[in-house]
Order: C-alpha cells, then structure tokens, then sequence
C-alpha cells in the first residue's frame, strides 16, 4: 500500500527518480569538490561568530530585511571584487545573490528559455548546463572549441545558418575564464570578436565566471561584462574560490534581466549566515586565502599530470588547463569511456566520462575530466594508477604503463 | 541600446518583473517576519564559531560529502524532533532538508502536478501557495474552512463532484496545525476523516507543518504523516520557529517521493552553515526557546486584539488564532480592502489583502492579515490604528474608532 497513492498522482514530465546516495567513492575524481585542507575554517568560524552576534536580530526577517537582491553588504564586497578582478563597472544595484550559481543559472534559464528555443553552447561544457537546458525544452547548437576558447570563424558560421533558418538563440552560454572541462582562457581580441558577433546577430551572452578566481595567472582579460554590461548576463560564485557548501554565487545583469530574474527566485532568499560571513571575509584576507589555494591546486594538478603521463604514457592526450581543478584528457578515438564508468565505480574509481560534458556526446566518447582537488597527493597517485589498470582492462589502452606492458 | 538585446530574448511566459525593493515600511504587519529580539544570536554565534571550526573542511564537498540529503547530523535532530512533537515516526533516510519550505513546496509542486492538473487547496491559505501551483498551470479547487480547519462534509462532497467529472486530484494541500492566515488547528477526529477521504478518493495530502512549533498549546493532535505516513507528504521549516533568513527547511515522505523531489533540486544541496548550526541548536536549548519565543508572540498579539477591538470596534470579525504569527480580521461585507493597500502602503501601513490570502479572491475581499510578530507593542499601537484611520478614509469603516466618531 505504501506508496500508492503517490504514483498515481506522479507528474509524468521532469527528471527521472535518484538512486539513494551510497556513500563517497575512495578515489574521488568527479564533481566540483575543493580541497578540504584549504578551507580557512578557524578564520570563517571567528567571522561568524562576530556577524551573527552582530547581526543576528536581522534573521528574524526575510532577506535580513535589505530586499531579494540579498545582503547589502555583500552586494558591495562582490561589485568591488569584480571591479578590481575582472574590470566590470557594477554596483550593488546590479546584483541579485543566489544560492551558488547553479541556482543562478536556473534562474537566468527560465528568464530566457521557452520550450523550443535554441541556445548556443560551448561543444564541451558543464554537464550540468547542457541538462538545464534541454529540461527547458531547448534545442542546443555546439560551437566548436581550440585552446583559446569558442573558434569564432565557426560561432559567426553557426550564426549565420541559424539567421538564414530563422532562428535567433535565446544566448551563447559560455565559460571564458577558466573553461569547464577544457581550463581554457578567452583572450582578449576573442572576447571582442564574441561581443561583436553577439551585436550584430542580436544574441546576448551567459558569461559564467564560476573559475575566474582560480587563474593560475592573476593577469587574465577582463570579463565579457566589463567590455559590454548592455548584452552580457555575468554569473560567478564562491563555490570553487572558498567552498562549494556555502552555497553563494550571484547575477549581474541590467535590472530588465535581473527583475526578472528575482520574479522567478521563489525562495524568500538565500542562505544569509553564509552571506553575512563572505562579506567580512573579504579584502585582504580572501586574496591572501586565494593565493594559497592557488598554489595548492597547481601542486595537485602537477601531482595528476605526472601520474596521468606515467600510467598512460603516449596514449593520453592532456589538455593543460590555465587554472580551476580539472584535468580533461583524451584516449585515442576508438576508446570509448562509457564501457568503463560502472566498473571503475564499482572499484572505487569516480571519473567523468566525457559524452556528459559534451553537448554531442559521441563527440567525446574518448574523453575524460579528472577533478584534483578533493584527494590528497597520494590518492592522486593510487587514483589514476587504478584507473589506467581498469582501462587496459576493458579498451586494452593504455598498452603499457609506467614503461611496463600493462597486462604484466 | 543598454539591455535592449535582452527584450527580444526574454521568455515571454513566467512572472511579471518585480519592482526595486523600495525600503520596510514604518508599521510592518506583512511577510511571516519573526521578533528579532527573539533570535538567540549569542547562543547561535557561539554554536557555528564551534560548528564551523570542527567541521569546516567538509564545506570543501558538496552536500558536505553526505549526499543530497543533507546533513545527517540535523536529519536526525529534525527526525527525533518531529517522533517527539509530532508524532511522527520518520528517520533521517526520510527526510530531505531543502532551502526553507518553500523550495520545499516548489519541489512537492514539481513532483506531482502537470499543467492542466487539479489540486484542492483550503480556500484561505498562504497566498505563495496559490501562486506555485497556478505558475505550474494547476486548476485550484478552494476547501471550505471553519474553525477548526476543511469541512469535511465540503471536501468530500468536491471529491466526489470531482470523481463524477473524471478529474482526480493531485493533492488536497493543507496547513492542519496553526493554519494561515486563520491560525486554526484541526481536531483529531478531523485529521482521520481527512485521511479517509484521502484513501477512498486516492488522493495524497501535502502537509505543510511550518507554524505547528508555534502552537499555544503544546498538545496539539499529531501531524497527518503520523497517522498515515503512505499517502502523506510532510513539509516543515525552522523559518517560523528560529529564524526565516536561515532558510532550513525539509520534506518527509516515503522514498519514491524524494526521489523525484532530489530530481529536481538543482542547487547542488541547500545552505550548509545554517544545517550545522541548527544541528547543535536542537534538544533542550531550542525548546526553551520555544517558550520564550511563544511568549513573547501571545503577548505581541494580545497588544494586537486589543488595539484591533479599541480601533475597529464592532466593525471587525476577529478570528483569534491559536498559534503562529498573524491575526486574520474580516471589516464588513461592503468593504473591500483592496482599495486602500496601496494608501496605506503610501502612509506607511503594510498589510496582507484577504484576496491574496484567498484561492477565490473576492471571497475574501473584506479580510485582512496582520502579521504582529516583528513591531514592538508600541509600533503595533501605532500602526493598527493608523490602518483604522486610513480604513475609514477609504470605505466610511470604522464609524467610531476608541469611541469616538472616526470623522472627529
């Protein structure tokens, strides 16, 4: 009987049902994990102390009584930020906090997207943007990448098609700072051109900067924001610069995107505790935390390159990212990841297989994104071992690791 | 040319854009504000300095490295909190904590209703509830109330019209314990009625507990989960009982509830800090502020009656709710409160129009909904006899305010 009644009544639309979570797999290569060790958690607990005693009478309202844009003093630690960081001239006004960018995007999805739409999406992203996406009914057209980011002489390509056809895409979503999975940067005269296209084809750009912060190199070009705030919807996040549970990211867009953006953030507001702490922690004390993450995740990242050239020797391509915490690699082309996903699973061994980080999956099926930042060195180490061993196993790849034949 | 790529991209379905925040009003009877002298900010500042200096590193994982769920430690707190309360007998696989009850209600929405579908709702009830399931396309059928919540004589006398008409419902939504804006709790009795109403017609109940902490009397019958945890859905929230701008709320219903639930929270799991802190703010210390919190509410609403009856006289209808936060008021039948919201709002006075509080708008078109827990006495002094001036401006109602012609 349990039950019952429910399925009955079940909206038969949406995503299908989760599997219970089943625990942390040992070797843990996948989602946007950080390192563990590089939470400044006695600094954040000392701040949160204060803000709360502080501040604590204003959780008894909703929004701590500063409206749905979120917490006033965030807002102005977030537009000085990204004034200094990445040259974008916007204020408080211009800011709607959200719970991490995820919600973000959600948000700046429906504010756009109608069944049926198209949308242009870099051919390699975020898995989770392409299924955004397509449960909003769109249709998603894959603009091709190189190292320097979306190849613009095939964007204005599909630009062009598409005007021919008819259709105008709802935006170009893209990572330009820190590509995700590929770890690339846009540079500067790319950006332009990407602004310029989007100006002529009438197409706004979905700027997600949610990496910009892990930079290996401090100096990268400003956001596409910075360079046209009037065709730019900018969201970012402290998920991957301070931690991924605090769940705060944000908007910044013209208030015509962002009250409709607000319209459709039916949760009273988001977590404020965590607000309140971000926005005292910041300045000095957040450069100085981000340089020291920075040099921790290099250290992993060189830790994983090694392992990765050593355990699959000549049949791995690497894709050297230029900051954030992924490795993405390819396999030669008749390896296709998807047969060993579950096995490596079921031996301990999380990875992401490329087809889901691809808006045509086939188009990476010898693809692969390793996220370095969670486990320790070692486990680095063990991890990729482990994975090449499973590999071999079930694509014969890599014939030989560590200079051994791999079926020693 | 600022924004204007973004007019022609914008979705034309969904919400109308909101407006700036403008600033609180003087006299704040809206929203489900709490008292802020109420919050116990020193006791939580010292809990998440502690929380957050042992258990910081896990903010480097996704839902903390728990899974979707949310964080086991508050599962468990809230599943012992609601056996003990409630009666509930849930465990934490049970529960999914989600950002306040309302993501939660968003999620229970998405889980069950497609567009064209039908869901019976009580014919006054909060107004954010109204507006989720028409967003969603959902037919509202009103359930006629009395004192002691649905008549079930009316409820099943609109299944069965329903069943005749081939239409089976997808949820009878109900607030049972402290119900808004009427502040009444259901009888015992009544609850087995509903869920044998619910049994015979094959209809879930979605249950949403968020004021039943704040009931007067600490013997209030058991929740409908407890009673029938097979065809229930269950949503409750510390918004109501600590503080709305920590946004913790939860759902608890059977596995293939939340399982559909978990596929459609997209935000990457809900606010980290604030499931810490309650976590260690549970037992002892949050019951006694419970009393202290209800104290303080009866007395806030004993100033309210008292300054409604001297300003208002005869002219009112007051439904004295017996938990909760607000005062639901009814002026006579000529009155429609409609034309003086936005008066007062002009002169300071925020309060909750009967229409929107209402599944039928003009059903409740001379009601209102004062919310007395954020003024101090004086300021609901105040404020309650400037809504009785500003009332008499616009409709001639009340003719004597503290005994004297309100036209002196």
């Amino acid at each position: 009987m349990s039950g019952f009644a429910f399925h009955e009544a079940f909206s038969r639309v949406g995503p299908d049902p989760v599997a219970r979570f089943s625990g942390l797999p040992r070797y843990n290569f996948v989602f946007g994990h950080n390192d563990p060790a590089e939470v400044p958690a006695d600094e954040l607990a000392g701040i949160a102390a204060k803000v709360i005693r502080e501040q604590g009478p204003t959780l008894a309202m909703y929004h701590l009584g500063q409206g749905p844009q979120g917490h006033r003093g965030l807002r102005d630690v977030v537009a000085a930020k990204l004034r200094r960081s990445r040259g974008m001239a916007c204020t408080a006004d211009d800011i709607v906090l959200t719970s991490g960018s995820l919600q973000a995007m959600d948000l700046v999805n429906a504010t756009f997207i109608e069944s049926g739409d198209t949308v242009i999406i870099e051919e390699f992203t975020y898995g989770g943007a392409i299924g955004k996406v397509q449960r909003l009914g769109a249709n998603i057209v894959a603009a091709p990448l190189d190292e320097n980011g979306i190849r613009m002489d095939a964007l204005e390509a599909i630009l062009e098609d598409l005007q021919r056809r008819g259709i105008r895409p709802k935006f170009i979503y893209t990572i330009p700072t820190v590509q995700n999975p590929t770890g690339s940067i846009m540079p500067l005269d790319r950006r332009h051109r990407l602004l310029d296209l989007s100006a002529r084809y009438r197409v706004p750009i979905f700027e997600d900067e949610c990496y910009a912060d892990l930079a290996w190199d401090d100096s990268t070009p400003p956001a596409l924001y910075a360079l046209d705030p009037s065709r730019v919807v900018h969201v970012g996040s402290f998920s991957k610069s301070l931690a991924p549970a605090l769940r705060v990211g944000y908007v910044v867009a013209a208030w015509d995107v962002l009250s409709r953006v607000l319209a459709r953030k039916t949760d009273a507001g988001s977590p404020a505790i965590e607000q309140m702490v971000i926005a005292e922690y910041s300045g000095r004390a957040f450069d100085d935390h981000l340089k020291t993450l920075k040099a921790a995740l290099r250290r992993k990242l060189d830790v994983m390159i090694e392992a990765v050239e050593r355990e699959f020797g000549t049949s791995v391509e690497l894709f050297v990212p230029q900051g954030g915490i992924f490795l993405w690699l390819k396999l030669p082309d008749h390896v296709d990841v998807r047969t060993f996903v579950q096995p490596a699973l079921e031996q301990g061994v999380a990875f992401n297989p490329g087809p889901e980080w691809a808006c045509v999956p086939d188009s990476a099926r010898s693809h692969i994104r390793l996220c370095f930042a969670l486990p320790d060195e070692d486990t680095i180490r063990e991890g990729v071992a482990e994975l090449a061993r499973i590999c071999f196993e079930h694509t014969g790849v890599p014939a030989r690791r560590a200079n051994i034949p791999s079926d020693r």
